[in-house]
């Protein structure tokens, strides 16, 4: 925990949440909104990672509509900490934009990159974790957090270990990534053992992960190492740098490249929180109900879930294994195993000119 | 139908609609709600006997609370026939409290008692049916109108037929009246034939139903003869005359002790809107959506009805076999084979002190 101090954090928030809907909108999307909380999962996400350092190392990537939201949530976060791109290109570009800047000033630092909305039932030990994972990246190593999966999830990621890293018991190197996989898949992974949920938390120290960025993305790196030249790049100099860059995640274009790569197994209570079943499911785990969910009477079919923002009265009777989201002006009612299919619903409210509630 | 210009006609609107919650509220019961049409039960219901008689022979009973409201709605009907009662008795007392008061002036009219919450797919047919009742009525009999089962609806009762009624060949002797079944006697009626779902319309002439009542019911006869006595029955006399009383429905009271019953078979579309399950059915059979169920995108589920008052946006992803009733202050989601359960949810309302919503 002695190198805690020193750490910078990349809050990575541009995503658009479209599986949340109707609580993640266009111009306020999901990691801005309190969900399991009272706090936004931004906020949660803030508050996870501060005590491993100070305000004015934690950086976030996000659209540039929202970086004025993201300081009204983030008061104690340096205004220039917080960094707008005017178009998405997943995360490999967004990671690198705020590394440019970090590896300008403090090369040798190390950095953690955390997606904006995950759920970590346990922010003490993902903090142990986190520093333990400073210690393998100190010689150069990306190195990220695997979850020991306890059911054969299709919705995540997977990573293979391969051998112990030496001097560092409780890390191995990675032998592969894999994106979500059957089901049959899932349970070899399962009883083989050896397979971790891919977080999508990094750590690596900035100077090594530009040099590293240089090889797999050479035009990323180029783009943000431009860019970090200016204290506050025009409008213009933002969009010359991201338009013609692809866009790339950071599992595809850096992690699964990389032959450097660390995994540390842990066993965090761990969620991606990108879709209504996710919540449901988190909800259900931890009794973690959203403090707007009061006014609900079920009979019969235990298992569903509401939130509400509206204080009507809401009823259920004989409805199992449902989400209920209950806005001032629009109200989504969706059977947990279809909950990926909001997408579609979303899809389907703009081909029918009701953008207004998008 | 030579004979229904004498008709007087009695609508039964005593009902307070729980199951239907939330359209149904205390202060609002169902029958004076639109739900299948932009108009309410009750004036569909009121323009569905319209033709058989004129406005000045149409009757309401219904709870003193509600006879303003009765108003509003029925404006061609003289006040003096909206009759009101200090506290609910069932259907015995409702119907003779009318005819009492019809039996004073014109003791040899035929009359028609029709509930104000049933659907019938065909009013043409079913004032035909009516009119054939007449005819059987002339002698004296109470006549009622069975619908041919079409399967084997436990929501109903049954009137089992006896033998066929000479000089009338589409009218029977009633054998028996069974509330509503068992799944496996309600099978066993299907294929034996001769029972028929009881609609709850009943023909006869005043001066014999008094008679009847007086005979079967006799508290209830004096009672409501002593209030026809009044132009305009204080509140003091009705309660006088209601509160002593035992509730008791037509069925029970009259028509199960009675003799000289007789039915008519008829094949009519017809439905008691008792419940959600009842109304989705009418507008699966129908197309008969409601008039504000516009703004709902499915995904998946296409078998989900939803009524909206709300102009809200409402998205069901992969809700099958649902109703989702969208007020301004309440949300219902109920699945349909649990329709009957809103009752339960009403009472879960009250014990929690809920009391406005209802």
């Amino acid at each position: 925990m002695t190198l805690a101090g020193n750490v910078h954090v990349i809050i990575m928030a541009g995503g658009v949440g479209t599986r949340l809907w109707p609580i993640s909108r266009r111009s306020r999307p999901k990691q801005f909104q309190p969900l399991l909380s009272d706090r936004s999962m931004l906020v949660d996400t803030y508050e996870r990672v501060l005590p491993l350092t100070t305000p004015d190392r934690i950086w976030l990537v996000t659209g540039t509509e929202f970086v004025a939201l993201a300081h009204q949530q983030l008061r104690d976060v340096p205004e220039r900490n917080l960094l707008g791109e005017p178009v998405g290109r997943d995360t490999a570009p967004a990671v690198a934009r705020a590394v440019a800047v970090i590896a300008r000033h403090e090369p040798g630092t190390f950095v953690l990159a955390t997606p904006a909305d995950s759920f970590i039932g346990d922010p003490a030990a993902y903090r142990d974790y986190v520093a333990a994972a400073m210690q393998v990246a100190t010689n150069g190593a990306i190195v990220t957090l695997g979850v020991t999966p306890t059911r054969p999830d299709t919705g995540y990621g997977y990573i293979q270990r391969g051998e112990r890293i030496e001097g560092h018991p409780a890390a191995y190197r990675v032998r592969h990534f894999t994106e979500k996989p059957d089901l049959e898949t899932a349970r070899r992974y399962l009883s083989a053992g050896g397979y971790y949920w891919n977080m999508g938390q990094f750590v690596f120290r900035a100077r090594q992960f530009m040099a590293r960025c240089a090889v797999h993305l050479p035009e990323v790196a180029r783009a943000m190492e431009t860019l970090a030249q200016y204290d506050q790049p025009t409008a213009e100099a933002l969009q010359a740098a991201y338009e013609p860059l692809s866009a790339i995640s950071f599992d595809y274009g850096i992690a699964e490249k990389e032959a450097n790569m660390a995994v540390i197994p842990t066993a965090l209570d761990w969620s991606d929180i990108g879709s209504w079943r996710a919540v449901k499911d988190i909800a259900a785990r931890h009794g973690a109900l959203p403090p707007s969910s009061g006014n609900h009477i079920r009979v019969g079919g235990e298992n569903c879930l509401l939130l509400t923002s509206s204080g009507r009265l809401v009823v259920t009777v004989g409805a199992d294994g449902y989400v209920i989201v209950d806005m001032g002006d629009a109200l989504l009612v969706v059977r947990e195993d279809k909950a990926e299919d909001v997408k579609e619903a979303v899809e389907e409210i703009e081909r029918r000119g009701k953008g207004e509630w998008l």
